[in-house]
């Protein structure tokens, strides 16, 4: 099974990555660009076969390591193929 | 218009920081991870409401500044709420 996990800033927490990319994209010419946020996409290959069981094995990999839960949220999709 | 642009290395270029969270879930005690990817996700605000401009414009921003494109792919999602 293939876990997507997506890491992002929480609403409200500065991202200067993003603010950077959307300055630059304003720089080269790009307009109608407003708000940027960068996050972090985690791909996972897992042998795990049951949904329910790697769901929560990966909540865990997010509360562990993955995503700092005090600044960032984070997203499971799980692909069963 | 939103669009969500996700950028993350080609197959077979090295990704050090993927191999680090692999070994380090590892040492946390998951078992049954087996490769890890990490890739980066951007999330743009568009002015923009033609769909197929949208996408030829997000096109434009991933060569000239989002990707690498020597070394790294990218998808673009639009959602057009």
């Amino acid at each position: 099974m293939k876990a997507r996990v997506h890491v992002s800033f929480k609403s409200g927490v500065l991202d200067p990555q993003g603010k950077a990319i959307g300055l630059t994209l304003g720089n080269l010419g790009f307009d109608g660009v407003g708000e940027v946020r960068q996050g972090k996409l985690i791909e996972l290959e897992l042998t795990e076969t049951d949904t329910a069981t790697a769901q929560k094995s990966v909540e865990a990999m997010c509360e562990k390591l993955l995503a700092n839960t005090v600044i960032e949220n984070y997203t499971i999709e799980l692909d069963d193929n």
